[in-house]
């Protein structure tokens, strides 16, 4: 194909997303902030472009929302059209939507206060709450790109699995969104919509890969979105953005429909799961609502495990992993931790070191088992429409050595990988430690097109261990950040540890950046993982005192 | 290597077998039956060798035998020496042990008697049960050759999970059973240890690959056994030889530390399980003992499902499958059927007519996935030694294309795996059938060498369904059972029909055989499908005047 052909196929995408716009809310070009200006995080109260009721609307959690309309304090109606406007405002800022869904919210919204209004009850946990959903969950009668122009004629026959469940439950799908070629990056760039920002810093990422759902769940265009994680996919555009993100436990929240290039491919498990504006309550409502309806019965895959109450312990112990021995993190990093440290400890939850479990044994396993085909299925969906690959693609594809494994080579990766994770198992009980608490990424965000070591959140795909990640509170100040004498004369352990520290050389790179920080729990332990976040972040955003859960 | 070097190799696990053998207990050649007596199950009793309290001894079930030794009426010491006793004159008739552990054995029931007197009480569910373990699975500094001559070197550094459970439970290992080259025969042949016969008739294979197992529950040699199952190997032995089998849904059972040549293999996931001489009861002591002791907190691949207790229902329903639509079954399993629904439906069970759900293309895709690598690993495994394949080794390997498939092809192909297991299961449920109950293999048991059809056990390996073979309490009687005008008018559907079909043209080949029954519940109802076992197998032996579960 010619390159033109691709361009045009590509256009395709465009248009879709172009036509979808709901062109009453969008801003003229000439009340946008200039395209240098880089925090857009308080544009939209500026803008005037919500109402005061809609700014508080799109300011609350779903759980809040739920509770108001239960209460019949607010509409569906006025909540999804509260989030629409944000979002298309958003969109303008951010390009993060590939699609808007607003006709069919809005009237899935009406029959919702229809439905109230007749049985005076909500339809289901999350009656009306508006969620953005990444584009590759495939969605009934809609195209499903996967972030590759040669998809763009990909068109889903049924809605994904988890949809129908969210839909079922009460949700509305309002807006879908942003994603990398191939999936690939802790990035949210492809060759058909183009490049989504971070709203705390437009010269940063939102991170990926889901970086369309970090960048709405971080300019609160909606509550609750839904993304996909196999190597950080989730947690990071959550930090980056200073959203909530949820990986669970590989094989709870059902997959089927989801449209990857490489389906069927088990050697690491994808998840998918919760991102949130405001609060892990919301990827708690998120996940009961899901595995209340056992799913497991209709996708056999799937583990037969109800979601349970899990109430959050003040008897845990969690260790704080400083440093992962490969990369060191950067200083707002570690400002962040130690704030967090001395919290907790003031509180009297239980904390030591983590010293981690050779995650260098980790990401040579988990590395070699992405692309065990040597990446040549995402080459020949790349040569299909034959649009260039995007540099962070091929760098993803670096991870894996050019040639396939062979069958045997794998399995005993495979063998490797199960391993590894019973090991890191037994280290944590050993050591009495139920959850680690650390860095989601060496750097608060990546500078666009930065992404490169992915191995603070995919130690925990590796390991299958449920992760939360969640803003510390605090931003990236360069003067507060900046590099001390000491830090200046650090003498990095190796390559990536220098690549990644020389990153940093100028803080005022990352200004703004919202820091997070990551907590993992043991496999299986997504419900304790949760409630544990809980209270972690409560205690760090408000101390001890007047403690509510 | 040379001829010579690979029977020199295969020579020290014969020199292992027979210095392990207690030789106190073999009969002298003179007093066992002449070779050509085919059926020699009520040998036992005829030869003298065992006294009646040891026949009443290994004639229990675990259940039984655990109950006595709780009310100190039997010791584990006399239990073991019983069933020690017998598994060397069955070894002696049926070939059926890889080795003997019998000073070992007598010392660990020395120590639960010594436990039992000091402290009045059982160590665990399984204390004093005599359990016999199909070679491949691990067991701490003993050979495991997996049924590989290159392997005969090959010494286990730990127990197998499963066996350190069992242990804890309270079981004695006294013997290790045969297996076939490469495990993946219906059948029990080796160049090691050679091949295991049927107790019922010398001329069938006891089945396989647990055919060691097979035996050894056939002949009583032990009340319980360990097999492991990818398309068959538990049910199918349990079901030529008159035993009880379980295969669970996978990744129930703990697997760490089963030797096999493609460890880390995932397309199919084989199972280990257990398999019975006497009741369901005593599959169930295994799997609540194995499941209690939460296997999947060290072996983090399990599902995190803990055993429940589950009462056998009268308000379920029976789907019987007659045929399998690719096979039809030899006139004694029909009469088994025929004989089972009669009791079933007097019993007041609703039964309906199963029709398989495309069972040609449930084999399509796992007879693919067996061998991803084109057999390249069994090959080489095979080659390591130079010993020659055996002929069944060879009739697996023709299941897959002799190329490796791509890694996308085998995506692909798990995808539809996972599809079809989805579309069985809501097959099931549309239609209402709780359970299926069908044949467990063409034949009442296979002549030797002629194992080939395996899709009706195969088959819930592919939807990973939890199914149970059981005897129906019948046997081939080549006058009962002789072919009708009709039958003999069959015109097979196609080859592989035919090729079943021509084997019963002489029904005296199967005499005597005992004639199973398989039911199978639903993806992970492994407590209903033993509950339902339980009561099927009551029913159909006893009626239900005096039912008592």
């Amino acid at each position: 194909m010619s390159l033109n052909n691709w361009e045009q196929k590509a256009q395709k995408g465009r248009d879709i997303l172009q036509n979808s716009i709901p062109k009453q809310w969008l801003l003229p070009e000439s009340r946008l902030p200039p395209t240098t200006q880089k925090n857009v995080i308080r544009f939209i109260r500026e803008s005037g472009a919500l109402s005061e009721h809609e700014l508080m609307i799109t300011d609350s959690s779903a759980t809040e929302l739920v509770r108001e309309m239960g209460r019949g304090k607010l509409a569906a109606e006025e909540v999804v059209v509260a989030f629409l406007k944000r979002a298309v405002v958003g969109h303008q800022l951010l390009n993060f939507a590939t699609e808007f869904l607003a006709d069919e919210a809005i009237a899935q919204a009406r029959e919702l206060d229809r439905f109230y209004k007749e049985t005076g009850r909500l339809i289901g946990p999350l009656h009306g709450v508006p969620i953005s959903v990444k584009e590759h969950v495939g969605m009934k009668n809609k195209t499903c790109n996967t972030g590759f122009v040669s998809w763009i004629d990909n068109i889903a026959t049924e809605d994904a699995h988890l949809l129908r469940l969210l839909k079922d439950a009460g949700a509305i799908f309002h807006v879908r969104t942003n994603q990398p070629q191939s999936l690939m990056h802790l990035c949210c760039s492809n060759n058909i919509t183009g490049t989504t920002l971070n709203p705390h810093n437009r010269t940063l990422t939102p991170g990926g890969s889901s970086g369309g759902e970090g960048a709405s769940i971080g300019f609160k265009c909606s509550p609750l979105g839904v993304g996909t994680d196999i190597g950080g996919s989730i947690r990071c555009p959550a930090a980056f953005c200073g959203g909530y993100g949820f990986r669970p436990t590989a094989m709870r929240n059902p997959m089927a429909g989801i449209q990857v290039a490489c389906i069927g491919q088990e050697t690491i498990h994808g998840v998918v799961g919760p991102m949130a504006s405001t609060s892990v309550d919301d990827l708690e409502l998120f996940q009961r609502a899901v595995l209340d309806q056992v799913p497991w019965e209709e996708e056999t895959s799937l583990m037969p495990v109800p979601w349970s109450n899990v109430i959050p312990s003040w008897d845990i112990t969690i260790g704080i992993m400083w440093d992962d021995g490969i990369v060191r993190p950067h200083p707002p990093i570690t400002r962040a931790l130690r704030m967090a440290k001395e919290k907790l400890v003031r509180a009297g939850i239980n904390i030591v070191d983590w010293k981690p479990y050779d995650h260098e044994r980790g990401w040579k396993i988990i590395s070699a088992l992405y692309f065990p085909d040597g990446g040549a299925l995402t080459r020949k969906t790349l040569a299909e429409s034959g649009e260039p690959a995007r540099p962070l693609t091929e760098w993803a594809l670096s991870y894996s050595r050019p040639t396939p494994l062979t069958h045997p080579e794998a399995w005993t990766l495979q063998h490797e990988r199960d391993t590894y994770r019973d090991e890191y198992q037994a280290a944590l009980k050993w050591h009495q430690v139920d959850f680690v608490l650390g860095p989601a990424y060496p750097a608060a965000a990546a500078v666009m097109g930065e992404s490169q070591y992915w191995n603070y959140t995919a130690i925990w795909n590796m390991t299958d261990m449920p992760a939360v990640t969640f803003p510390s509170g605090l931003a990236v100040d360069p003067g507060l950040d900046a590099l001390t004498e000491q830090d200046k004369k650090y003498i990095p352990r190796n390559e990536i540890d220098k690549r990644e520290w020389e990153k940093y050389q100028s803080p005022a790179r990352y200004e703004n950046a919202p820091i997070a920080l990551q907590l993992a729990g043991r496999h299986f332990k997504d419900e304790e993982t949760l409630a544990t976040a809980k209270l972690v972040d409560k205690i760090i955003k408000d101390g001890v005192r007047g403690l509510k859960l």
